[in-house]
């Protein structure tokens, strides 16, 4: 479905009045997207005041409750019906011209959410998070689950592993994604007593599965997906996210120690500036929900205005492809 | 016990010509240290030939068999009783004049060695694998358990708190260890079940315990000791190492790429070589086995001499410790 709409949860986000800017932006660069926002209508209407939006692409949807950082994911959902996000999910749900949403809330309440208000996909009992880690090929590789599910079953992993390699194939258009399964060792029996039975799992599948990988090669772009239980995923994604930027910093400290004169930290600026580009996690645009009914992409709470029109052009991708 | 013998397994290691070098060294330079070594008594007597060694404080035990790193843990220590391993463990078990033992051999086997032939200390029933993160504050975080254990119990992890917290007060000197457990949220009830169910254990306990933390913060130095099962604890560690690698050969490539002119890179090099001693995860020496009767260091299978002087040091440390 080429032309669907795209849903954006205004608010729930540290900024709000970013995203409403990002939307602004992606109604003028985004050729021919059409939005659905769901959220405060008075103040979406006060931050575009003095923009130029095409309205005939820009639906506004007003919700009188928001869901914060602070609510518990469950209740949020169970209480609040009128929020942006509920909303959101329940158009998503029920209309077929709307066919991916952005929310940059309560990552809890939007995996909560999936569940209770948009529903399951068929056969699967938990949607996965798969994000995106900037590899050394200059690629990106997936990984599911980055936090969504702790204490994952083997069938749980399996499933991570079908909806990633589908998502690699359809979206990012890698033919037979090579798929490993995040353990302590690449050899066939290493591993704790689920990783051992989603190895076989794995293996019997009709996935490109090529075994066991460890963490230190999580950056090689070696292996196009990665499947992980949730909380060793995430203790991945963020000991990646922090050592990069420790190692980094430690980099920066040294060769300023060193420099012998002024003129000599200038091609080091512009280093660590593309760097930055490298490395930046969010350039793909967000994270992906995947096991619901349909496709949500969730951008960081602390999103601008740039990653909105990311997602945006990342969701347009995802429509397109007929995930 | 200040003056205990230093045991070394001379064989097992990739490289133990180095191991023997090594030996040569550390009594040479280390101030009266004793060492009993196990080993292929000819070879190391080949290797000595040519090196000025005082024979007074070197006892060497003739072995006839090696554990190396195809063999199957277990299967090891059962069958090869005459293996430099085995022998080592026998003499560090039953010689109250040896101290602590090095081992650069096959991990598991050390592991199941320490079970099957030194044997638990009381109360214990899975010794931990103990390894330091060189942090941003130019000190050490010690992890336990960084792979040792996987499928831990909350049990386990309460006592791999306790070593590791005994350790760093003890041989490193920390008054007071911060002990943190590993999660995926800072927020006391983020977590997997078994997490959740040791935080209430490290609560309880008598450890310094300042709560959860995130992978991100691991090489922060803000806590003196990471509480993680080894599947958890082996995923941080390696992603740390794969990440430092692949963060500072991507800088590198970037800086050569922007260097105007041959002289930029020469204070860049002095930068990269004091990065790699930063990060040199084998200066402390090795990893520590604790919870056994006596301590083993685990020295890296690719050890070099310079890691025997090492790991002699912090053996003799331990010994001096009362550990």
């Amino acid at each position: 479905m080429a032309n669907q709409k795209i849903l954006i949860d205004a608010f729930g986000a540290d900024f709000p009045d970013q995203i409403i800017e990002g939307i602004a932006i992606a109604l003028e660069t985004v050729k021919d997207v059409e939005l659905v926002v769901t959220g405060n209508a008075k103040r979406i209407e006060e931050v575009l005041s003095d923009k130029t939006v095409d309205r005939e692409r820009l639906e506004i949807i007003d919700c009188a409750e928001v869901v914060t950082n602070d609510d518990s994911p469950v209740e949020a959902i169970i209480k609040k019906k009128n929020s942006s996000l509920s909303v959101g999910l329940k158009t998503l749900r029920d209309r077929e011209d709307v066919g991916c949403m952005i929310s940059a809330g309560n990552t809890g309440a939007v995996i909560a959410g999936s569940v209770l208000i948009l529903g399951r996909a068929s056969g699967n009992d938990r949607p996965t998070l798969l994000t995106f880690l900037p590899n050394d090929k200059g690629g990106f590789t997936c990984l599911a689950d980055c936090g969504a599910n702790v204490d994952c079953k083997p069938h749980h992993l399996l499933k991570f592993g079908e909806y990633a390699s589908e998502y690699s194939q359809k979206v990012l258009g890698v033919e037979n994604p090579k798929v490993a399964l995040l353990s302590v060792g690449t050899e066939d029996k290493k591993g704790n007593a689920v990783s051992k039975e989603t190895f076989k799992l794995l293996k019997e599948s009709n996935l490109n599965f090529v075994g066991n990988m460890e963490a230190k090669t999580a950056l090689s772009g070696d292996v196009d997906v990665i499947v992980a239980d949730g909380f060793d995923g995430n203790v991945l994604l963020k000991s990646i996210e922090g050592t990069a930027k420790s190692v980094a910093g430690r980099i920066l400290a040294l060769l300023k120690k060193h420099a012998s004169k002024n003129g000599d930290m200038a091609f080091v600026k512009k280093a660590f500036d593309e760097l930055m580009e490298l490395l930046d996690f969010n350039s793909q645009g967000g994270a992906i929900l995947l096991g619901a009914k349909k496709p949500i992409v969730k951008a960081h709470g602390s999103a601008n205005s740039q990653t909105v029109v990311n997602t945006v052009k990342q969701a347009i991708k995802i429509c397109k492809s007929g995930y």
